[in-house]
């Protein structure tokens, strides 16, 4: 892993020593009256970009790079797409269908694994304790289940911390970024799938708070990037058809269907994970990828059922009815009147204040723990134990507060049956509805919370205990372990409990069942922490199967949002602002219009010539860690300095790997040139994998020849002048998905660039660190937020204590 | 109505007499080796865009504008907003989100209204029509029945054809089209509003096979757009909150959720009609735009839930339960087996090609009847009255066919309950299962196709004549008649008659209901028309509250929509071809690949200076019809040729209206001067309302006076250099929503711009018009195609003949 001091996404490159300081002098003097007069625009020049190139993926700071979804238009690739015949069209269409049936297949595959093997090992471990409490052993039973958590946390929390740091946590939040353009190392690769997997198993076995839903979603966008690398050549997978392929564009898409994909599997609802994919992954989205990614989550569904099915003869061990996530909770009318609204309003209140102070409470303790964690895996590994031991207590503790309660006509848990009501130290016959809740896997919680006609079978404080334990461990469990788990089934469970407690609450002044305000409940929560409307709501009717609940979801979901969102941001971007990764936001902050392009960009640029002498291009690669070059041809082969075009590091490693180009002379190669070298070889290799500068080897005579950048030159990068906002660039930034965008001077005797954005000049850190002073109506606005939320926060404790 | 002389859409000008040819001789020579050696550029140069400036709207050719999404930077709108502070972004805030609740409540009301004037008007009609037969009076009751068709429909083809053109036909293609960009005069008046509501009431209550979704989504955006006109001079409803509105893309938004809530007015289907919205109506969209859009349906659930409760006391005549589409067809499983795919699949494929067959002939009976109803009104009634005579003939005279059976258990009609089954002819105690599908509405009709365990209700006879009745019908009430009604509702009702004739071939070999099959017709039928995935699963599930059709739905679906896209587009944009509509496709076509963009851009253009000659103004903008013009400060002002930016035609008529602004002498104005204008003076007026460069007077002295563009010129448009492949181009004119974009020379010794794109350019037709040898692998595709569909339908007349 590399620290920080090697960070090479730096992209904004000192300036050329060619563009001599009088350009710049007549640069400022030529901008027509600054926006901002507060800026002293030395200042601003020579602050160095020291914000967001690395991010913390996993605990370790990582160097970052962001994506090329631009069309590279150079003779090289212009060619190739020219030679490009009805047949390569045909392959390509082919192939790209025949990679989204693959990734369904593979993620309702790996879907199904991951439900089979946590049905199983948490299963014969709560059928264990439950045979040793009913002889009366407890002691030895708490010594079997604390064991157990511990060992399976230990081993869910070493795997990542020793083999791929990239596995840990929910990884939404690295889906998300990737979708935006952010290319973190080895968050896609082989290694990091098969830790998240078999690191899911074990954390979500081992009784810790969390779910199997988020990682399902990393795992479905990682098996879409390898299905997408254009075949692999260190295991020998090339195949010509793949070479197209290679490049961001079509990765993208296939990311998008695999997360999709994803959350199809996870939560068994194929249209709702298009929908998440569409509502809070993609950050690009057209008609066409709709389709495509309804086919490869139709394709999950099928996969899914037709494994269910071969489960369903009950050759699967444990692996029962409930092992997906299938809360059918059909009614045949849910009748509400007027009169039940108030209490769904008052939910929605609930859901937003509650998901709120979460995500706040959530943030705090991953930024506490990061800082232990970051000292190596040890360290993780002590934490990770702490907090099985704790959570053991607290689960084989609680319960025994709770009375033992009559089995009448309900399902009780039987050893051979598990997942019903557990009698936990109750004779048989009775028991105990708090040990219901927690010595059952998450998914048959909330089917026990969900249940209709089930008003008389919880205590009001069995409930309250849970939903306490819920929301404290669920924190605890995400912020303080660094292993890989998800989020979204812990708070679907808390938002249940204190839906049902509402419900409660309530008593006879509603006729709504009490299953009913859990679901409500459960849609408030989503709402509050993780602000989706329209695919939490399809997720949550595919769950349930009640599509009669629609309108009160949707009332729900509205409320919970509006409210949350008076405070924060959602949990996974703030997750995503933890990490450092340069998200774009789609639009653009009121400061934003008040500068302009020239206002941010900072440093000196470096630039080649159209022919450059070969010594030249090793230097520069090497001392920069640029990622593109303006290309000007100057007087010998132009009439006067222009701008050819954008030349990037990758394509200028390929070149001098080759070598066959180098000329003797300063002069330009001839027209077939670009013919000499494949489209193929300037394909973008996979996500995180780069060429570095120190492998390419050039002999000190080859040092001294030139070569001719025009083939390899990108010749129509995207231009903005210096006086656009921005606000308006960032939209251009942001929509078109780019990587460089060069500023060209407004007058047309200067210099033919004068500098170039990148991803990092439109985050708000590296902004206001350039203009301090905007920094004031930002900070008020947060105060106001902050001190909003700690005054209702407040006011709802002494609610509840009075 | 203008005609097509009046064109002034051209927005590519003629080349300024400045600009001297010798500058185009050097562009040429400069450009690097052409893409295309066979095109010979001098006829390109000369080539007029003389195609897609006009569009048809209604049945008359109507000019049409670009809208503007671009952020117009220049010193009076920066002033603006530099100005606002916290307040009025709050204000701006609230009232967009008002705007979307008028939005929802005024859709839903609508909404309501249409189904229960529908649902009385043609009510009263079938019970008057019942009772005389029931007296046996059959011809009194065929002529109370084809009389009262015939006045309804002449009703409704004579407002549109003398109120209001742009209220013809669905109004799907224009929303679509004005969400993509394209601003045709008049669809989004009053007028067209009123016109299309009561239009739609009378046509659809005139036993027309036309259904009321289409035009539901039509009025929803043209409430959204009216809402966003940022209030009316006219009617002095102004307001200074209301300016935040005056652009295009805020309106573009409203347009967006009126449209979702058209569809969730019409389909009672809330998170369908988002869906809908995104996938085939919108051309950008962002997450917040989806939370914005699903709360305005939330708002329309629940206002048609209102309203429905209070109709449900029994006071709104014949609206009864089934007033709004609501096929509740709840079932507690749906068991389906591996044997049962077979029929799904077949369903599929029908569904496929019956639906891209349906696109043909319907366009092509569009298309020879626009010839007619272009000659006037009259004419358009005439070919009214015939179709709708035809119709009665055959509604009438086709049940005769079908023989009497017991009304055993299930629901007869009643003079006092209307809906169920008819007797028709037949003695009381008995029904005609024939009549029982033709003379009821066509949401009681779906809902008897759709309805379980009535697989014996109706003979395989019947159903196949309602399926040729409906297909051909569909084809020729549509097609034939120009008055608003929509395609999705019948499409949905012949898809349910072939599903079900599917199950009853089938027999005993499967197990699925025969109401399933109908609701699985219907799903493919939609898909093989209108080509949506995801929004017509949803639709479907939301209407008949299953979901566990889910994955027989989705299997449909995917297949239906796969076979059908092989042989042609989806039904709406057929029509919007067959319009002329410029629609902008969000992806390039391969040959767009092969083109640059100065290959495309045509004649001469026409510049002005920083600071122009009043006269000159006025005379260029009465001269050309361009919408935009590059300024240049020339060396008086700059050293050598400068490209300032670009003036829109809007604030040139602003600006001498207002006068304020001459300047005795060629001389840059102060500068405070744009302080003197207020931006809501640049706002852009509503939808198709436009200034007329004939209102503006000057006086002969003021022609001699000088005026300074500076402070009203955008100065940061987007451009590009002149070798951008087309492609490029296209993705960043499309994803921007640009009107305007500038192309620039590479080197900087030439003049600053050399052409402009427009949509335009971007068309088909132009393209394939300035370089005729393109055509050949484009029309190869387009034959290999036609044969085959031409292929398949003989093989299945074959088929069934045998």
């Amino acid at each position: 892993m590399a620290t920080a001091a090697e960070v090479d996404e730096q992209e904004l490159p000192p300036r050329r020593s060619s563009s001599s300081p009088e350009v710049m002098e007549q640069q400022r003097g030529n901008l027509r009256e600054p926006l901002l007069e507060h800026s002293p625009i030395d200042l601003r020049r020579q602050a160095a970009n020291t914000t967001s190139q690395v991010a913390i993926v996993g605990s370790n700071l990582c160097p970052i790079e962001s994506l090329d979804y631009e069309l590279i238009e150079n003779d090289v690739l212009n060619q190739d797409w020219r030679s490009r015949g009805r047949a390569a069209i045909l392959q390509y269409v082919f192939l790209k269908w025949t990679f989204c049936l693959f990734i369904g297949i593979l993620a309702g595959a790996v879907g199904f694994f991951n439900n089979l093997a946590v049905e199983n090992i948490a299963g014969r471990k709560f059928v264990t304790v439950s045979k040793l409490m009913l002889a009366n052993k407890y002691w030895t039973a708490f010594w079997v289940f604390a064991g157990s958590n511990l060992a399976l946390l230990t081993f869910a929390t070493a795997i990542p911390a020793f083999v791929s740091t990239a596995a840990g946590g929910s990884g939404i939040p690295e889906v998300k970024a990737y979708l935006n353009g952010v290319d973190a190392p080895d968050v896609f690769s082989l290694r990091t799938l098969v830790v998240k997997i078999v690191g899911t198993i074990a954390a979500v076995s081992s009784s810790l708070h969390v779910g199997k839903a988020d990682p399902m979603v990393h795992i479905g966008a990682c098996i879409g990037a390898m299905v997408g690398q254009g075949g692999s050549r260190k295991y020998r997978m090339t195949c010509s058809w793949l070479r197209y392929f290679k490049n961001d564009r079509d990765r993208r898409d296939l990311v998008t269907c695999g997360a999709a994909a994803g959350v199809a599997a996870a939560l068994r609802a194929p249209v709702g994970g298009v929908l998440f994919a569409l509502e809070s992954l993609s950050s690009w989205w057209r008609s066409a990828l709709i389709w495509r990614a309804f086919f490869t989550t139709a394709v999950v569904a099928v996969t899914l059922r037709a494994l269910t099915d071969i489960c369903g003869r009950g050759n699967c061990g444990l692996y029962g009815k409930g092992g997906l996530i299938t809360y059918d909770v059909i009614a045949d009318t849910v009748a509400y009147r007027l009169a039940d609204l108030p209490p769904v309003i008052l939910l929605g209140v609930i859901g937003g204040v509650l998901g709120s102070l979460y995500n706040v409470l959530m943030v705090k303790v991953l930024h506490a723990c990061s800082l232990v964690n970051e000292r190596g895996g040890a360290r993780r590994l002590l934490l990770a134990a702490a907090v099985s031991i704790c959570i053991s207590c607290c689960l084989f503790g609680l319960p025994w507060l709770a009375p033992c309660r009559p089995c009448s006509s309900k399902e009780c848990s039987t050893v051979a049956h598990p997942g019903g009501f557990n009698n936990f130290q109750c004779p048989p016959d009775h028991y105990n509805d708090l040990a219901s809740l927690f010595f059952n896997t998450n998914d048959d919680t909330i089917r026990k919370l969900y249940g209709r006609g089930t008003n008389d079978d919880f205590q009001k404080s069995s409930i309250m205990v849970a939903f306490a334990a819920s929301y404290v461990l669920g924190i605890l469990s995400y912020g303080v372990v660094a292993a890989p788990f998800g989020l979204f089934v812990p708070i679907m469970l808390t938002g249940a409990s204190y839906g049902r407690l509402v419900g409660m609450a309530m008593g006879s002044d509603t006729n709504l069942d009490h299953g009913l305000f859990a679901v409500l409940g459960s849609a408030s929560f989503l709402g509050g922490t993780m602000r989706m409307t329209v695919s939490v709501c399809v997720i949550m009717l595919e769950l349930t199967n009640d599509l009669l609940l629609l309108p009160l979801v949707m009332l729900v979901l509205l409320i919970s949002k509006t409210v949350a969102d008076a405070f924060n941001p959602n949990i996974y971007d703030l997750i995503l602002r933890l990490k450092g990764l340069p998200y774009l936001e789609d639009h653009a902050e009121p400061y934003m219009r008040q500068l302009t392009v020239s206002d941010v960009v900072a440093g000196p640029l470096r630039t080649f010539n159209g022919v450059e002498k070969v010594g030249n291009v090793v230097h520069i690669l090497k001392t920069t860690g640029h990622h593109a070059f303006p290309v000007i041809d100057e007087p010998p082969f132009s009439s006067s300095p222009v701008l050819y075009g954008l030349v990037l590091r990758a394509h200028l490693l390929s070149l001098l790997k080759k070598k066959k180009r180098f000329l003797p002379t300063r002069s330009v190669a001839g027209l077939g040139a670009a013919g000499q070298f494949g489209a193929d070889e300037l394909g973008k290799r996979g996500s995180g994998k780069h060429e570095r500068v120190e492998d390419v080897e050039v002999s000190a005579e080859e040092m001294e020849m030139f070569v001719d950048l025009h083939p390899f030159t990108n010749s129509s990068p995207y231009t903005v002048v210096e006086t656009m906002s921005l606000a308006k660039a960032l939209i251009l930034f942001r929509e078109m998905g780019l990587r460089h965008l060069l500023i060209v001077p407004k007058s047309s005797s200067r210099a033919p660039v004068v500098g170039m954005l990148t991803r990092h000049d439109f985050m708000a850190e590296r902004i206001l660190g350039l203009h301090p002073f905007l920094r004031k109506s930002r900070w008020r606005r947060l105060r106001f937020q902050r001190s909003t939320l700690r005054r209702l926060c407040r006011a709802c404790l002494m609610w509840a204590s009075s």
